[in-house]
């Protein structure tokens, strides 16, 4: 037996009593006639203590050969700490050692195995199995591992049936670029390995399994992005008999049971915008509603005073920055600077300052009288001390332009609180989105999404202008999960596909299967899938997700650890090639 | 809103209620002037009644309209029913149909949608989404969703932590073939699917996550055998500063769990047994226990008795099989052609019935005495009634025809019983065994495997000797469960690979990261892994794991109803042709 107790569970109540621990050598203070040693698990630290007159000359001789990172396990008697650490559980006692045992050696690390290190990233990667070890990152693969077991509970709970689906499918390319396998068995032919189950999902709903949910990792071979890894874990769900109410009440629950679970948060009903309104609020349709800052449109009351900039422009635009008319002409410049950022891309930025006298100070004061800005006070909701920021353009490139203004700002300020909770739904989703590069239309969430019934028309005449059934949960400006009421009968899903630009041959090819199996009596269903690894970065007061992730992959989609992925010898290529049938 | 009751809510405490219920149509009984239908989804049955004098024309005409599998929603009251049905929770009531929505027509299914269905595998397997309606796959999905559930939150509340490992990783072959994954990002390289997370649980462990666990998908690009899928699930576990005696505690613990809140069943402390043990008793290395039948080795009293067939053998070897000296000649022949056939391969069987009135009938009466017989029936443990049976040859062969006849004369007589457990640890496995066709020693269990301390000397001489501190879990006949307490220095590791025929640069280059990691402080460390879907099917009673799986691949390797795998366009041949480097 390795050990009586962990390293964080010995107290004052034990003091007399001999124990064994197993773990890691933290720290080390050698005083020549007396040695302590921090002992570290999992579970905390414990102090032993090695101390000449109480300890054998051969005990003392084994303590002084101890480097950082060796693991050992000692035996000894609990007593009562000198100088008592407040801090930690195991802070009243230490170990008074009695028998050491030096189970492996450790090279020096490479960093520190502190909770601030002094590891650069790169290099924690290259060890992750010593990153880990650190607390910030142990804590956060703890804390994933609560939210999944609060997920799973809370689903079974509410009836919702695990079912896990395949990995090795039928390529059904939806958006991403699919991951290929090529199959042994099937000389020439590939598997692919799933964007999501979504086709897998609604066939359980033909097949009557009511509520289904899975845990489940997702492919795509892409690009890494920021915080974006090829493969993603995906908590999915489906459920039949559901209107839209019924997706967004459930999964309201889900994420206000998480709050209360994980974040010990109450939160109220999730407000609901509808994506026009979000996108005319804030130019986002993932606001963080955490900060005000609405946009306010301006056409009415800055176009046509002269200033020729606005008046070209399909949409003039503000916000009002709290606090900000006290920014330096050098803070301004710079905000100037910001959004000009090829990044962002816009041409300038017109500002006001509204001052605590309540006149009005702007960049375009030879065009707008002080009446004039007190108008743009009114509709930005400006007060004395607040800054009103402007810009214009076409409307879709500024809102966007602005929202990535008013994050910053949000940033800057302090208003974008990692311990406040701030959860939207945003609904009513376009069904369809305009592809500039393809010319023709693509599915804005995916091909199965119904329409809004009264908007059924429209897709002959403005597909564009088509609302979908379709709603994203948004928690402190990151979609945290999306889904859709989907369609549930074969001609409506073969007029969506034509709609697409699929023909009747390969929407058939390609989604056959599915639109069989809607023959056969398919429920009307919906469902929504979230993004546990953004859930979880998000519950655990970041936006990064890697550090919740045990073994991300690094920028060129390597494994950090280990080397992934590697070059195939020659009998590996020559039977590749022989499976793709290329000589 | 679609229901306000499922199929399997409503009884007589509803009468007089209004509600709403939506499912699929099972039955209809039209007899004109009333109509009966049974409503049913994932929940239950509903029996829905149109009455001619009750239900106005328009409802009894479209009611008329109904087939099977019809998805509808109805309103109306919950009223007495006539003739109860006490089989069924809802058989006391009907719904005595007041609006009738039809939500998606079905062409008639393939076949029919009952408990016993008339429809062949190959049938059900290409509707599987029918299938999965039925009861029978319907209960074994929601089986297998109660088991995962039982086997996390115990896991969890042992403090173990569910930690995802990467899908796409280094292929680092082990024994089965990998299936690769060709990377976009990195030209000529490959990704491999894990066979296990084994690997990155080692790391986890120099990590210091202490206890790990994870339901996870691994993959194999085999030949598919019977009953084994090219993806399978799989519990996975790893604890730090065990000993096998702890990792067999926690994990009869577990199994123990599973008995008691999924079959009710209580079992005592779980008996052990070596390999060698196994061996000689039952042939096996995962014998079923549920009945005797156990191997009595018949060298010295079968041996040198005049009968040449069994002298020149290495081993003699015989079983009683109880009840079984009523056999006629017919049946006897028929087990002796069993045994001969080439799946066995046997030359033939001795047999002696041990009659009723204490006397011995046996084939080779013409070599054996009734007091020769006698000592068969003492060693193989026969009573009156019992039939002996008796096979000869090379011991590691005889040993495992004779466990084929043992396991098949089980079945026959119904010795093996699914609602009976009988759990059983194999322990103390050989570390190698001897490969025929490579000539070299491999890994019985895998390379990372400890040999046992006092054998390790063995290693030089006869490395064929030594035991693993490895052991599988066998419960009724099936291995559902196996482990090892590992290597956890690097120094041994590479004596490991050493003796495995691995060159210091073949072992370097493919298991350099978890060497390197032992040199930073590796605690000792085992682990098990359960199969998933063996151990359901073990436990919902059953040795076929198909049943609980959603979507099975069939014998081609493709998924049964989503045509998996597809051939590749020209472009994404073209892709991958670059990608693996040939023009």
């Amino acid at each position: 037996m390795y050990r009586s107790h962990t390293c964080g569970q010995l107290n004052s109540s034990k003091i007399g009593n001999e124990v064994t621990l197993s773990g890691w050598v933290q720290k080390i203070r050698n005083k020549g006639f007396m040695i302590w040693v921090d002992l570290r698990d999992r579970y905390g630290i414990t102090q032993l203590i090695f101390d000449e007159e109480r300890s054998s000359e051969d005990l003392m001789k084994k303590a002084a050969t101890l480097g950082r990172e060796f693991v050992i396990q000692v035996k000894g008697e609990v007593i009562e700490r000198e100088s008592k650490n407040p801090n930690i559980a195991t802070g009243e006692i230490e170990v008074l050692v009695k028998d050491l045992d030096i189970l492996n050696a450790s090279l020096t690390p490479p960093f520190t195995i502190e909770d601030e290190t002094d590891g650069g990233e790169d290099l924690r990667m290259k060890h992750r199995y010593l990153d880990i070890r650190r607390n910030p990152v142990k804590n956060k693969l703890v804390f994933r591992h609560k939210v999944g077991m609060q997920v799973r509970n809370f689903l079974s709970n509410q009836g919702f049936i695990e079912v896990e689906t395949p990995y090795l499918i039928k390529s059904t390319p939806e958006g991403a670029r699919d991951f290929v396998v090529p199959s042994r068995m099937n000389e020439g032919q590939f598997y692919a390995l799933p964007q999501s189950p979504q086709t897998f999902k609604q066939l359980l709903m033909v097949g009557g399994m009511d509520k289904y949910f899975q845990i489940v990792k997702c492919f795509r071979d892409e690009d890494l992005r920021a915080d974006r890894q090829p493969e993603f874990t995906q908590i999915d769900c489906e459920m039949a008999f559901v209107e839209q109410e019924d997706i967004l009440n459930i999964f309201e629950g889900l994420t206000r049971h998480l709050l209360k679970e994980i974040n010990n948060v109450d939160v109220d009903t999730f407000p609901r915008m509808t994506y026009d309104e979000a996108m005319r609020k804030y130019g986002n349709d993932k606001p963080d509603i955490r900060f005000g800052m609405e946009f306010a449109e301006l056409n009415d009351i800055a176009k046509n005073k002269g200033f020729n900039v606005f008046d070209q422009q399909e949409l003039v635009v503000g916000i009002a920055v709290p606090g900000a008319a006290a920014y330096t002409r050098k803070q301004i410049d710079a905000l100037i600077s910001w959004v000009k950022r090829p990044q962002i891309g816009a041409n300038g930025l017109v500002w006001a300052k509204y001052n605590e006298d309540a006149s009005l100070k702007s960049s375009v004061d030879k065009f707008y009288s002080q009446e004039d800005l007190q108008e743009w006070a009114k509709a930005t909701g400006a007060n004395p001390g607040d800054l009103i920021l402007v810009m214009a353009g076409d409307a879709g490139k500024t809102r966007s332009q602005l929202s990535a203004l008013r994050m910053h700002l949000g940033n800057e300020l302090g208003l974008r609180k990692a311990d406040e909770f701030a959860p939207l739904w945003v609904i009513d989703f376009p069904l369809l989105e305009w592809d500039e590069e393809t010319e023709r239309y693509h599915a804005m969430h995916h091909p199965f999404t119904s329409p809004k019934v009264e908007d059924i028309p429209l897709l002959e005449t403005d597909p564009g202008k088509v609302r979908a059934n379709a709603y994203d949960l948004v928690l402190n400006g990151n979609e945290i999960g999306g889904g859709s009421i989907r369609i549930h009968d074969k001609e409506t899903q073969s007029k969506m596909f034509s709609h697409l630009g699929f023909t009747e041959e390969e929407a058939k090819e390609q989604f056959g299967f599915l639109m069989n199996a809607f023959q056969y009596g398919a429920p009307p269903h919906g469902g929504i899938a979230f993004g546990f690894d953004r859930l979880t970065a998000i519950l655990g007061g970041q936006e990064t997700i890697r550090d919740f992730i045990a073994f991300p992959k690094n920028n060129a989609g390597r494994d950090v650890m280990i080397d992934a992925p590697s070059k195939l010898d020659e009998e590996q290529l020559k039977e590749l090639s022989l499976k793709l049938n290329i000589e």
